[in-house]
Order: C-alpha cells, then structure tokens, then sequence
C-alpha cells in the first residue's frame, strides 16, 4: 500500500451559498423548518431569493466546507463535486483552490447552474437552508478518479449526495476503491431530513462497514434510531459502527467506539454569530487529527476548536488559519 | 417645488466586491499600493484573482453603499448605475432592492461583465483595492431620469464616475437637473489618485457651485490642494466649497462651512476588522441627517456612528439596521 498523497478527501455536493440574516417571522411566513436543510427547485430559489434580504455570497457546501478546514489546519486535501462553468461555479472553484485543495472535477459546460444554497441566519445564530442542487446533479461515477481515491487516507462522504440521482453511484463506488486500496470511509448523516430519507441506505453502509466513521450530530442520530432517547441511540450506534462521533452543540460531543463512549467537551466561546458549518469544521478537525494519529480525545478537541471558530463569524469556512489556531490552544497538528 | 420623493439619490458605479484577507507581502509582490483604489483592465482582474485567497462577494461600489447606509438609517434612496444581466450583475440588483433602495437603471444585456472591486484586507484592516470597471463604462446619460433625479433632495456623485467615458456626462446631466429643481449636489472625492487624475476638474466642480456638499479624506484634500499641510488644505477648501466634511479616520472629522470649521470626534471602537465603507457609511450618515434637517455636529456624529459599524465586520454595507443603532446612541433619525 502507496503512502497516502491525500489526508482527506471529500466528495459532495459543490454549493455557493448564498448568506442574509432574517427574523424567526421570515421563516415562518415562508415554510421554512428551522435549523434544517429543505431541497428547493429553481423557482422556490428565485421566490426565496426575491423575499430575502441583502445576501453575501461564500463558497459552501458541506464536505466541501470540511475539506478546506483539513486543509487550513495544514492537511492535504482532495475535494469531488459538480459545479457548472458559470461565475459561481468559477467562484467555487477558486476559492477551494486558493485554500490549497486539489480540485479537479471538471465543470458541466451545460445544464443548471452551479448548486445554490440560500442561508437565512437568525438573531440566535442559527441558519436554515434552502438548496437549489443545480450542477450538483450531474456529479457521476465516471467524476471518480480511481487513483485520486486511493490516494487518500481517508475518503469523506456527505449524506447530502444521496439526493442528486448518480452521485450515490459516485459515493459507492469511491468507497469500494478506498476499501480496495486499504483506506478508510467517513460518512456524515448531514441533517435529520436527510437521514429521514435515507435512513435504510444509511443504516445499511453502517452495518455492512462500507463507511468506518460516522459523524452525526444528535438530531441526526436520533433521527437514523427512530428514538428520542439520546443513551439508547448511542448505544444503538456502538453496536453498529466501528468509530463515530455524536456533536451535541455547546454540549460538545461523545466519541463512540467498540472500546468506549469518551465524551469532550466544547470550547467556550464569546458569541454565536453564524452556526453554519459547525458540523463541518468538527469533522475537518477530527478527521485532520485522526488521520495525524492524534487520540479520539486530542482529534474530538481539533474538531471542537475548528466549530468554535467558524460560529463566530458568517460563513462556513474558517476566517483564520486553523493550524495557527491550533497551535496557540497546545494542540499542535 | 414638489416635495422630495427621495431623500438622497446615488449615482456611481455598480460593483461587486471580492473580498480576500490578505498580507502585507502580496500586496507587495503584485504592485498594489496599499489604502488606495486601482483601475485594472480584465486580464490583470483574472490574474489578481487567481493569486488572491478565498473570499466572499459582496455587493459594493462607494456611492451605493452610502445610498445603503441612507436607507438603513430609515431614509428615502434611490440609486442609479450599471450592471449587466448576469450573476453578479443580478445579486447587486437584489442586494440594493433588499435593501430597500430604488434601482431601475437597466442593465446592460451585452458588452463586459458586472464590475467586479478586488480587494485585499490586511491584518491591520486596511483595505486595498482593485476595480474592474466593467459593465460600469456604460452608464451613460440617457440612464439619467430627469423626474427621478428632480424628486430627490440631495443628488450624491461619487468621483469614480470620472473614470468611465460616458458616467461624467451623466454626473453633469444629473447636476443640472438637480439645480433647476432646486435640490443639492454633493461629491465625494472617492480616493486621492482619483483626485490626481481630475484635480482641475474637481476643483471646478466645487469653485463653480455644480456641486454643494463636499466629501473628502483627508488625503484627498491635500491631494485635491497639492499641499501637505491639512490646516492650508482646509483653509483653501472654506474659501471654495459652500459646505465640506473632511474625514479623519480614528481623529474623526471636521465640518468646514463659511461660517464655521467644527470639529467632531470619531467613535470608540474595539477593533478595526476591515476599513472598507468607512467613507461611504460616513456620508450615509451626514447626509441622513443633514437631508433630515439636523444640525452639522448631529450630522457628523451619525456619519461618524455609522463608519463605525461598517469597519467592525468584513464588507462595506451595515450589518445592522442603522436606524436602530442610531435611535441606541441617543441619535434618533
């Protein structure tokens, strides 16, 4: 087996996110369930978009938002997706570029436009999202690159890729060349909708060890156990996976293994501003740690410093260099 | 005379920014003189944009973030300029409408793309700036609507508009207008190497009364007077311009009419995060209150507050609703 060219790499969905604030009225007067994602179509975005306020425009997307956190805490990072060759699509891929990701999947020359995710942040810091997909539809097995997979120690998953048609085949398919090539697979649940659409698929990539590490935080995991119970669904999940991690927002998060349930906590923080990406971020953290051979403690409290950066501004990627971060809090990397 | 229907009209160029967080070293490698604006053509933008860092975009250009600022204070704006129908050129319509200002300049349906403003934000938040002027080069007098203009109080000029073909004729258009319907004029001067590409120009502007109210830095009034000797500058502008207001930066600003040249103090901040909008936020607020019938002080001290938001966050639009920001300061609008 190669030494790894890459520490992560993800593949998602490739969004530009589109940022305003709003009041709670906003979202109730337009359907919207807060704290969650909702897929839209294009005309939902362009009603959306007409009633929302002056909105900032940020490269998102979740596994995305992680693998640019890898590679700011000094990982090599490797990101898959779809955008279109369009002025966000050229956005995103500048701006996953100049964070020093490789990123090589080529456009689509037609068809939508590059994914679109409009993000209402309310007074308490909470975001809910509306995703137009997009360009993130025509992510295809044939966007895996068989080398470029099982060049990375770890290849990073986003529930989210069960909702365009092929790229559950594209996530599949990477997971068997990463297995193939001796790497390990990390799937996030993404959002408890989204496990309330797939829940069988995902329990599934669970038991049969199609994916070695899961994150989930615990909205999602009750969702993926069908409980209310927080104790019974990790219980739930310890039988099930070999290592995952449960985020649990100030709370911090519970490191679940068939050896133990470690819990760690949060980092104090000033204010919330913007919790879009905290999930994403943990992960970056966490993954960066684990696969620097960092203990689940030392890897939980990286994903824990990276959330706490990123809530504290809008947006979900991180506005200073983790590594440094890091290394001022003695958790050199 | 019928009643203003605006408070304050804008005109300037319609840009969107891209914003990246820079050292002081790439401004030094690529050529940028730091705190100033430069005219770059597309191909420079490209190369700019592919050495800088991520950023995020953002509505900008210097008048209509002041006709922003105007509205968010609670005021009647209007603004004019051109983009063309793409993306960017779409999310600065959205943004300004969202923002409750009127824009029905038409966009432009072929030619360059939206101008885009690159701008480097150095750790010490000073901001760099490079314009693409793009779609902006076609704002042309035909753009100028006689009853929009003659319905506004105050017409607001940025001094950029020197810098496309056709904007100073429209500039003039609007001027004219203004004065036959018994409205002001005012200017800004925009940025000292914009003063040193039309000083005489400038200069008879504000000698032969086109324009009422002056808005400068104080590096552009000693560029405007060729002296570097702020008390002589300040002395030759009390015998030119009818009314004025020098902005000091952290030594806040004066006020500088034929009867009186009035100090007033900046406000207290934390922490500067990015300077950009800090003289357009601060001719928001002037204007507001001088358009609302305050005094000069009370004017200055709303200019002052609201720069003082603006250089508080990335970007050079409010994050907050002016009007209840001032209403929290004892300045009620």
């Amino acid at each position: 087996m190669a030494a790894p060219r890459y520490d992560v790499l993800g593949i998602g969905n490739a969004i530009v996110d589109v940022i305003a604030r709003a009041e709670d009225d906003f979202l109730v007067a337009h359907g919207m369930h807060k704290g969650t994602m909702a897929l839209i179509d294009e005309a939902r975005a362009q009603a959306i978009y007409d009633a929302m306020g002056p909105a900032v425009e940020s490269s998102g997307g979740s596994a995305a938002n992680t693998i640019v956190g890898v590679a700011s805490f000094g990982g090599r990072a490797a990101f898959v997706g779809k955008v279109k060759d369009d002025e966000l699509g050229r956005a995103f891929a500048h701006d996953i570029r100049a964070a020093r990701v490789t990123f090589d999947t080529p456009p689509a020359s037609d068809g939508p436009s590059t994914a679109r995710c409009y993000i209402m942040v309310t007074p308490d810091g909470e975001r809910t999202m509306n995703t137009f997909l997009g360009a993130a539809q025509d992510l295809h097995p044939n966007d895996i690159d068989e080398a470029t997979i099982a060049a990375a120690a770890i290849v990073y998953l986003e529930g989210y890729l069960w909702d365009p048609p092929h790229a559950k085949e594209a996530f599949v398919k990477a997971a068997a060349i990463a297995h193939r090539a001796g790497r390990r697979v990390a799937l996030t649940l993404s959002d408890s909708f989204c496990v309330d659409r797939y829940r069988a698929e995902f329990l599934a990539l669970i038991r049969k060890g199609t994916v070695d590490i899961v994150f989930a935080n615990e909205h999602e995991l009750r969702s993926l156990y069908q409980t209310a119970d927080f104790d019974t669904a990790v219980k739930q999940l310890r039988g099930d996976a070999k290592l995952a991690v449960v985020t649990r927002s100030e709370k911090g998060c519970v490191v679940v293994s068939r050896d133990a349930v470690e819990a760690v906590q949060a980092m104090p923080i000033d204010q919330v501003v913007d919790v879009t990406g905290a999930g994403d971020l943990f992960a970056a953290g966490f993954l960066v740690g684990h696969s620097h051979g960092k203990d689940h403690r030392t890897a939980a409290r990286l994903g824990a410093l990276a959330a706490a950066e990123v809530i504290q501004h809008i947006g979900a990627r991180p506005a200073v260099t983790l590594k440094a971060l890091a290394a001022e809090n003695g958790l050199p990397v």
